[in-house]
């Protein structure tokens, strides 16, 4: 089946970042087959309407089954030990973790995410989630010094982990299996150690929470006088396994070590200057050579789960913390979101560009509402005007999941209503322990 | 004519900043007559399906004219000499400014926005374009220390500005002139003095550009060894009359001046940070009581007009700038964009708030969109999740002029259609200067 998207610039976010205005893209089956050659027979033709087509957006650090927490507690310091974490416990359940991964799902690909990786509980209900949405993923179970929503011990997520890879390495064309130990400061040194044993055995990436909270930053200081990052390299935990979220409070020779042992970085602006946490350096990240993704975070830490809600603020947050216009052009902040996603998840050989031969992971934003017009630079509207809206068209590995901003093979209406069903128990909670807020 | 909205939850951003969950609103005429009576008799009933129901919102400093600049030079320093003055001298005319303010007007509407404080040129023609477009309008010529496109003569905005109040004063229901010199340093003390003597004989609103930038900065301390603000003290423009826009680079000393002479300030949050010019002192500016708003600024400058895109900033880069999550709750931040505009415009009486006897400017936020659900607080969802495009319905001065996210009274893609045609000479110009960029 070859299908020719025309009538449309191609954003392709590959090595060079070609712009080809008027151009056009054929896809064979899963696979981008070529850039802007007209005359390759094809069954179908699709007319992008002088939209915009780009790879699909990589967001390389989420949690699927967090929509429940949408809009709770959001400006309350703490949110972490007074909500998230007890409300996990008392609250989240597997049919529910499902529910929320299937919605986060949808509202990732209707704003033009196709790829996520995920760290939160039940990774193997939330890998089904997936494969019925039609969505890339790559999963890690959360490993945790407490028991949790998912096993009755602390640490319970190795065990799980390594059934969870096991089962789903190299199995489902989507599906990627990682692990997750949640934090440096929430996980001892040998539980760290053992999801870096199991990280290396299976060839799985590892991704933690680092350099995030002013408490871990002090904790770390106080009991051994290292970062939590140097911490980290003295016991074997940097390696090019890891993708570290967040990274906000990070050193030169912090860079240096993670750039060393070949580390990534999933940046989550929107999520860390909301809590107030700081503006991670991405200028010295990205001049060490270190490969940095976007993440939107959890829907209860960033709220909304596409990347467009980021593009602005990566620009906006660095000008200002540089004091400096000119840093972080649009045409370097929109391949943060694609290319150096798929650098950052090991898949840029797969995914990441509009490239021959890469997977037809593609989103076409419209041109034709009030906030696109006029189009001087495609980067410029693509970071500053568009947002999740805007997008037109999605395809997944060939398969087109989003047509004129719905869902081609599900009903959003019907997965809201499943998880409200599923989060009744959740909700009450939440509302009991918002009350005084 | 009595309409009620029934089946919304009303956020009156009102002095309590009430919140009324099921609520419904009586419009009579062009009047706001009652909140949650559902026993009066009306003509009408519209079903808000369970939407956030809020005040129109009101962008406090906008350059109407200025779509044709949209995604031109974004990231390049000094866009202001290098683009926007030249630009506007080569190729800005009366029927362009006029056909970008339609489209601007659109663009607000269909995203939120009901009133505009306008600073931009050819302003009897954009008071015509408020006019036909039935947009709420504050609008003020800009009077430059060169000759512009709407004047042969440096000042020239003087003579204009004095001839387009005595003709719109008390005149329209809609429509409200001011003055506008352009900037501190793009005008002398004499123009500034003029410009002053002109608002207060006929007691009208000056707005002008002060402390935004690093040179003006510079300027204002080698010359005269002031901070602009206190250079604007020194010659009379600190006034009830003044709406400084920006104010980025302000003292405690310049907020205790504006605050004594009962000025007010236009804050562009998303303008001062794309450019990297830094983080107004927001908090220093409520607490000394100084009236503040929300501003876009021009399409140039801001990208996109409507305010959902600056509310999540203004939490963001305010908690960041003050390491402090608990900062500026979300019920804090919605009425910056309402009824904190309202008071910047001297409009409180009017506008800004779900208020018995205040005009009729409401908007209708669907939450039926991905992004919208769960919502625990119509506060958190509408500054953190929302985006323009979930504006289903607004009216303004009791007339809906944006239904189902379409405009009513208007076609969009004939004002675009309008627009284009009449920025042929402009765009040729502006691609010709961002050749080498």
């Amino acid at each position: 089946m070859r299908t020719r998207i025309e009538n449309v610039t191609l954003v392709t976010t590959d090595e060079a970042n070609h712009l080809y205005p008027q151009g056009c893209l054929v896809i064979e089956d899963d696979t981008i087959l070529a850039l802007n050659d007209f005359d390759l027979e094809v069954d179908e033709v699709i007319d992008g309407k002088q939209g915009l087509l780009l790879p699909g957006m990589i967001n390389t650090h989420c949690h699927l089954g967090m929509i429940p927490f949408r809009s709770l507690g959001d400006d309350c310091p703490d949110r972490l030990r007074r909500f998230l974490f007890p409300l996990e416990n008392a609250a989240m359940t597997r049919e529910l973790a499902q529910a929320s991964a299937r919605y986060a799902a949808a509202e990732m690909m209707l704003g033009g995410v196709t790829t996520v990786f995920d760290m939160y509980y039940f990774e193997d209900a939330l890998a089904e989630a997936m494969s019925e949405m039609n969505m890339r993923a790559v999963l890690a179970e959360t490993i945790v010094d407490f028991a949790n929503c998912d096993s009755n011990e602390p640490y319970g997520g190795l065990a799980i982990s390594e059934q969870f890879i096991a089962q789903w390495k190299n199995r489902h064309p989507l599906i990627t299996p990682a692990i997750g130990p949640h934090a440096t400061n929430t996980n001892s040194a040998e539980a760290l150690k053992q999801a870096q044993a199991i990280a290396e055995r299976y060839d799985v990436l590892l991704s933690l929470h680092a350099a995030e909270m002013d408490y871990e930053m002090e904790m770390f200081r106080k009991e051994k006088n290292q970062t939590p990052i140097e911490y980290l390299e003295s016991i074997g935990l940097l390696s090019p396994h890891l993708v570290a979220a967040h990274c906000i409070h990070v050193h030169d020779q912090d860079l240096r070590l993670m750039a060393q042992h070949g580390c990534r970085i999933a940046h989550c602006i929107g999520s860390n200057t909301k809590a107030g946490k700081g503006v991670a350096p991405l200028k010295k990240m990205i001049e060490q050579g270190i490969p940095v993704g976007l993440g939107s975070d959890g829907a209860s830490s960033g709220n909304t789960l596409d990347l467009f809600s980021q593009l602005p603020l990566v620009g906006k947050a660095h000008k200002t913390a540089n004091h400096d216009r000119s840093l972080f052009p649009a045409k370097e902040i929109l391949p943060l979101a694609t290319l150096g996603g798929a650098r950052v998840l090991n898949l840029e050989n797969q995914i990441g560009s509009l490239t021959p031969g890469k997977k037809a992971d593609l989103v076409l934003v419209e041109t034709q509402s009030v906030n696109m017009y006029p189009i001087y630079d495609p980067f410029s509207v693509l970071v500053y005007s568009a947002n999740a809206s805007n997008v037109d068209s999605v395809w997944v590995n060939g398969v087109q999941t989003v047509k004129h901003k719905q869902l081609v093979r599900h009903d959003l209406r019907a997965l809201r209503a499943d998880l409200e069903a599923k989060m009744q128990v959740f909700k009450a909670e939440a509302l009991r322990r918002s009350e005084d807020l």
